[in-house]
């Protein structure tokens, strides 16, 4: 195809470019400046694309979920239908190789159409009938009836490392979309590109299907006052972001100041801890090292599942664990980081665990030429459980493909190490039936700090699908109560409307008696999908 | 029963009064000042109570459904007992009749006992199943299981104008049991003496059914920084309050301010505007009068549902609407207040409403005496719309027995003024089937701005159930996700975990294949009760 980028931000299915501040995307791969400039939203350009939002979201608010299924499957198809143009944009603007990102593309589809699907379904409201008893002593009960709608404009953050599955039309835009808000997304400024590319195909399946064109817009930017200015304009009324948690306190901080505070999902990333246990060590020590190097350097180690910390208690099965990692780690390939601000976080947070006494070196992954602004080796590092516990850096996410292998002289060690950690996306136990049994309060322990626990597998390779939590406690994000990932992320941009006394004509059809729609509710208790 | 108050704090199931900072209770209808004084908790007792919180959710998170049924039902059982010895403190304390509090007293133990059915029940968890594909291609997926869990120890405030519902062992308490999460509860200083009879049940039932006694404890106090360093405590994870927007503003901003933020449920109140149609008008302004003055004046008007505004189109209808409204209220008795400050806050309220222009006085309720520090007249008040639109003072609510009547010259004014409103936990509109299909877009407008909307009813009264929606978008509360009635209110206290190949010994009942609970779960995005 040749779709052409413009570097102009899209609001409300215009073009727009009032600023005069412009910045370009590079190649990390080879630091090339890529064309055309991109020019930053000016306030005008923010608070023009969140009024239309608000304009779209009174005007479609009451649109049917088969109407929202029919947007996101164009939306789909639409990014289908800019082929080899969005990968080679994306691949020239994160260094991400062709493969990960066609891999992603789907991800990105598949979500937009499991979102579809969840609306054809349209049980996901949890619509809740109680009739009326008006014979009830000493007062009647009215009828009421209540169901899930949209919570009103949404603005979405794009992420660095998923410039596909977490950006543009990423799970954030898919989710809300899906809930009936509209979205206000701020591309990120490390690939302005592909974010445009995205945007004109949401856009166009906007425009085919009929909707407002308020129901999607684009801001770039790259000072956080375009943010800042998104997440404090009156109009928008809730936040999804996934990347640092120094930017996400930020725009929480800013959301919660409001004078009408409003909620933010903030995905911030953890360390990802795994305990390899006695019985799993004695068995397969060599296997779990090499598994576990392959998943902390997967994408150059840049995911927010990537396992930063390993806990094993001292003996001969961790010896052989850590001379098998430091190997495995070695015969790593220098990795292309997604852009150098990153890369000199990491080599920067790799200074500050090297420098700590009693933490020594296993391995090191290869590096083309130390002197580049992106290329990062690959680590793996150990210390004892004492350097962990006396150290809070280590504590710490680095992000990129290091891990911390932490030695605990004995069993209560490993529990009081692992007793420090705070919220996590995952934890990881690789462990015999046995092991099991006997870390049972270990495992306990886990459930209390984390979204998701897996047993003898990898944090990397999160599942879009009901039954997945992408989430945690603090500060892996700003709401454990919540998923950024699977069905059940719609929940985060809905919220509960009861209608009471209502005649039926007035009613949505998913609480009408007839159960037109042929969803799943609850009438006076009860679940059922059959009329009332 | 000879229950003797002590006028302590119950720390995990033990007195505590280590401070010297004391106050007591007032009877408002007399204004003498009842024994024993409370003491104020310390710091010391703040912190303990929220360890013993931490250390029985460690303890107690893995207890069945059945079990935490059981200790909501032995609450309710307790309660019960205490018998007139509760109702007549709770009457002392808050100057209300004691047949409302008897109501009020079975709509807590009902509650109760709704949540231990719910829990009976087990299928809140929301379970969802995902089977492994070990031959999907081009990676296998793992066995994915969710479900929720307990967010961990919360903290709940008492209300002055629920002393029972909305109190100790209120909603917030109950919904917060039931998810698994002990509570903290700060008793209002207004009621302490009921507060520490229902802390005593509670404490009884616990030790009954043998839970951690860190379950429950109850704090005294008088200032802000009891609630301030409560809320504060890194072992707290949630916030439950029912009360002033300036107190839950304060609370929600300690909360996001901490070095982990953690969600408020705080429920503010609203105006809950009443919208009467011109049908509805010609054809019974006098009952619908009546009705609504009979709404203003429950409970001395101290509900977060009391109608505060009313909408009409002039007319000869609104005329004759104003006119009956002011002839009920000159009916209405003088009314005795929850304490001073409620009193002195209305009474300020009125006055800074009627020195407005515009705006002018339809009827007064009598008043024994217009020196007591308690005694209110009930009020309605009318202005027109240009006023209502121009004074943003008259769109707060003042917390009492009055309503403003807002009398728009048209149908595009009424909307205007409609679009002015903030958030709200109800609206209500009166109306004719012929009214509602000329007012759509106003009834469409209502519901971005409210939680619940009522047809030909008053929002007073509000049903325990599983449809109720007792929440709104801010100033309402601080979350429109949430509501704080009926069985939806424990979704603010769980967070959803998923176990990812776990085998099936090591899974919580819920997950596990056979389904011994017998419970609704989502299997492969398929709603069934089968087992896997």
């Amino acid at each position: 195809m040749g779709m052409s980028i413009t570097g102009k931000n899209h609001v409300a299915g215009r073009p727009s470019a009032e600023g005069n501040h412009a910045f370009h995307a590079t190649d990390p791969r080879t630091g090339v400046r890529l064309d055309p400039a991109f020019v930053q939203a000016t306030q005008t350009e923010v608070a023009g694309a969140c009024h239309a939002a608000r304009m779209a979201f009174e005007v479609e608010r009451r649109r049917s979920g088969a109407d929202r299924a029919r947007l996101l499957d164009a939306i789909a198809t639409r990014i289908e239908a800019l082929g080899e143009t969005l990968i080679e944009r994306a691949t020239a603007e994160t260094g991400l190789p062709g493969a990960r990102l066609q891999g992603e593309r789907g991800r990105t589809t598949g979500q937009l159409r499991m979102f579809a699907a969840l609306l054809r379904d349209g049980s996901w409201v949890d619509a809740r009938i109680d009739r009326a008893q008006p014979e009830r002593s000493p007062v009647p009960r009215p009828d009421l009836r209540r169901m899930l709608v949209g919570i009103g404009p949404v603005a979405v953050f794009g992420a660095s490392n998923f410039p596909l599955a977490f950006s543009v039309a990423g799970g954030d835009t898919a989710s809300a979309l899906a809930a009936g808000c509209p979205v206000v997304c701020k591309a990120h400024p490390a690939h302005p590109g592909t974010s445009e590319l995205v945007a004109t195909a949401i856009a166009e399946a906007i425009a085919e299907t009929g909707f407002h064109p308020g129901m999607f817009s684009l801001l770039h930017g790259i000072e956080p006052d375009v943010s800042l200015e998104l997440v404090c304009h009156p109009a928008i009324q809730a936040v999804g972001f996934t990347g640092s948690l120094r930017a996400g306190r930020a725009l929480y901080d800013a959301a919660s100041a409001r004078p009408q505070p409003i909620p933010v999902f903030a995905e911030m990333g953890s360390t990802n801890p795994v305990f390899v246990l006695p019985g799993a060590l004695a068995e397969r020590a060599d296997t779990i090292a090499t598994g576990l190097v392959s998943s902390v350097t997967l994408g150059s180690g840049q995911f927010c599942t990537n396992p930063g910390l390993v806990f094993g208690i001292a003996g001969t099965g961790l010896d052989r664990f850590a001379a098998a990692a430091g190997q495995a780690v070695s015969a790593s390939p220098a990795l292309t980081m997604l852009h150098d601000g990153i890369k000199a976080a990491y080599a920067s947070g790799i200074s500050r665990w090297t420098a700590t006494t009693g933490v020594r070196t296993l391995g090191q992954g290869a590096s083309t030429d130390p002197a580049s602004a992106t290329v990062a080796q690959a680590a793996m590092l150990m210390a004892d459980a004492r350097t962990f516990i006396g150290n809070p850096h280590l504590h710490e996410e680095i992000f990129g493909p290091v891990s911390l292998v932490v030695e605990a002289e004995d069993r209560e060690t490993l529990l009081d190490a692992a007793r420090r950690l705070e919220g996590n996306l995952t934890a990881t136990v690789h462990g015999t039936p046995d092991d099991l049994a006997r870390f049972a309060d270990l495992v306990a322990l886990l459930e209390t700090r984390v979204g998701r626990l897996i047993f003898n597998g990898y944090p990397t390779g999160v599942e879009v699908c009901p039954a997945m939590t992408h989430g945690g406690p603090w500060p892996a994000t700003t709401d454990a109560r919540s998923t950024s990932v699977g069905t059940a992320a719609i929940f985060r941009f809905a919220r509960p409307v009861t209608w009471q006394g209502f005649p039926e004509d007035r009613l949505p059809p998913e609480l009408r008696d007839a159960n037109p729609l042929g969803i799943r509710r609850l009438i006076d208790g009860v679940s059922t999908t059959d009329p009332v």
